[in-house]
């Protein structure tokens, strides 16, 4: 968060700066009509586990036990119960690199080893079945494996070939498998049914999917997700929600319910069609701003590129992202908080700013870098 | 939560059920002014954590650094996070019994060993030096103790005298002291400037306290709390709190500006003074109940008592409770929920359902006894 002090300290100096850091897109009204509520159950209401259930069947054609929907404080407090119901202090469970660090950081401080697996444009960035057994040869087996699609830092996606083969993966080896998907509906790749993205609900009954009303339906704020559980995982997780959580918060469930209206999906499709302009001012300027290799951005509103030529001119990622706050007001999140080792040659723009911001920082990083 | 839902159960079928069950005042309202609101900093926005430095000074004539503040997603999320940033697997902490079921189940998720502390009326339900001497002798030594005042399920307080023993007993073994100050101003004793219950933070800057908006405010269903955090603390609780949490709830947030208004304030002593007229109804109904010994009912919204002769008819609490609600329509909550050994013999009344749920689940208790 050191990045946003500076960006704050800038702005109240009366700089304009242009932030293309924070995974943020526009938030949510708060209509007047919301009720006072109290405690809910521990996974959330009924009402709502039934609307997610249906949500499945909408994007997915997926049937979901609402009795398996856990309704959570945020994504963070799905992955936190998960990690706790699923992974015993000991464990290994690995993770792309780069990644969204909380994953690390949560496993780290429950006890659990994570294996990295490190990732690259070889491989769109996604780990792989072959990565997975360089993993156990190397570390030893695996409990779980957790990943993103789209992910974070990079937008890649994993289309229903390449999950199908890290599920089968997994099933065969008794390892557990948690899908990320936060930013699914966010998506700019993937063909006919499967272009919100490939729900791992679809193809494991055994794997634990995460996903959000934060991102795709903009309720960053209002701390609220949900995970769809393996049956067998639906009761230690409950029992884990009313220690550690109690209820979710019972005023954005409340508000989640309209998120699957047709109205609110419309609402919604056009801000990512927003998204969408954002992103193609970014890919219609990569030969201007003669950068190295980007990750392919399929979705989210991220764009992962290494900085190439750039590396003659600054030390690394977290040098050209201080240059570039200071002599050009533009903010963008070094790689190295998402890959402590590579990342020292790339940065993450998230374009969740939208087009006249990005238009308005690439001229910007376009004149500093000369 | 077995029992609400049998309460449910019964509701549906017709049945007027009264609940003495449930740990929950009558919500704030939602304001229409309610602005949308995205992700704040992980320790909350620096608004709300100078005004809870500024309740401090209100109400306990206190300094507290605003820095020193972390806004948390409920009390859930404070200790969840301050057991992680204060202690680490295998550590052994002392909890009174009977106590609030969550703390236990936290720290064992965690990996903590609990030492329980069994209390009773000989030292007000609450832990003294020697027991916590008694304890270190059977258990070894302690990385901390978590207290409560007014505690859950007995509604007792620790008294200035009493709070000064505990602190001077952790301080010179080094023990991390945790206080629950979560019904602070819920308070039935306690004389002049003390009546809204003692903080620890006056007498200890090594304590962590822990509050909320959810009992004194009545903002449960919002999920919002704090945490009074040691200086070398305070890092390791914001590390932890942005990756298991990211943001506390900000909707949540601004609503919560509004507490420490002399309104607040006024508006929620006239719901405190109601709890005080539905908790009078139960005391003076005591010879006719025919109990056994209750704990002092100083504070909170709890009445704990010892079933005393009515253990000659009913097995055990649970099985008291389980006969009460279906021949009577009245839920209370069986001891063992908070003290697996003698709580088989006590059951817990909460009177924040009101004057007249409290007077008519009375009428139906003495009725039901015959």
């Amino acid at each position: 968060m050191r990045i946003t002090d500076e960006i704050a300290r800038r702005r109240a100096g009366g700089h304009d700066v242009v932030s293309l850091c924070a995974g943020e897109p526009s938030a949510r009204a708060i209509p007047g009509t919301l009720k006072p509520a109290g405690y809910t159950g521990p996974l959330g209401t009924a009402p709502l586990r039934e609307a997610v259930a249906g949500h499945y069947r909408e994007w997915y054609d997926v049937e979901i036990d609402p009795a398996t929907v856990a309704i959570t404080t945020g994504s963070s407090g799905a992955f936190q119960l998960a990690f706790l119901a699923a992974f015993d202090p000991g464990d290994r469970v690995a993770l792309a690199s780069p990644g969204y660090p909380a994953y690390r950081n949560i496993l780290t401080a429950l006890g659990v080893h994570v294996v990295e697996i490190p990732t690259g444009p070889e491989n769109r960035y996604q780990p792989t079945p072959a990565l997975l057994d360089a993993a156990v040869a190397e570390h030893g087996d695996l409990a779980g494996l957790v990943i993103a699609s789209p992910a974070n830092p990079t937008g890649t996606m994993l289309d229903r070939a390449a999950l199908t083969a890290l599920v089968a993966w997994c099933s065969l080896r008794g390892v557990r498998l948690v899908s990320d998907e936060i930013y699914h509906g966010i998506t700019f790749a993937g063909d006919g049914a499967d272009h919100r993205g490939v729900t791992a609900r679809e193809l494991d009954a055994e794997a634990i999917v995460v996903n959000s009303f934060s991102k795709y339906w903009g309720m960053t704020g209002w701390r609220l997700g949900w995970a769809i559980l393996p049956d067998a995982l639906v009761g230690p997780f409950e029992a884990l929600a009313s220690n550690f959580a109690l209820s979710p918060p019972a005023p954005a469930q409340e508000l989640a319910l309209s998120a699957f209206s047709p109205e609110t999906y419309a609402e919604r499709d056009a801000i990512v069609a927003g998204f969408a302009r954002a992103r193609q001012l970014i890919l219609d300027a990569e030969s201007s701003l003669g950068w190295g290799v980007a990750a392919p951005s399929d979705g989210a509103f991220y764009y992962y590129s290494e900085l190439g030529p750039q590396l003659e001119r600054f030390t690394d990622s977290v040098e050209y992202a201080r240059r570039l706050l200071a002599d050009a007001d533009v903010a963008v999140v070094p790689g190295v908080d998402f890959d402590p080792v590579d990342g020292s040659r790339a940065v993450r723009l998230s374009y969740a700013a939208g087009e006249t911001a990005v238009a308005e920082a690439l001229d910007r990083i376009i004149r500093f870098q000369g």
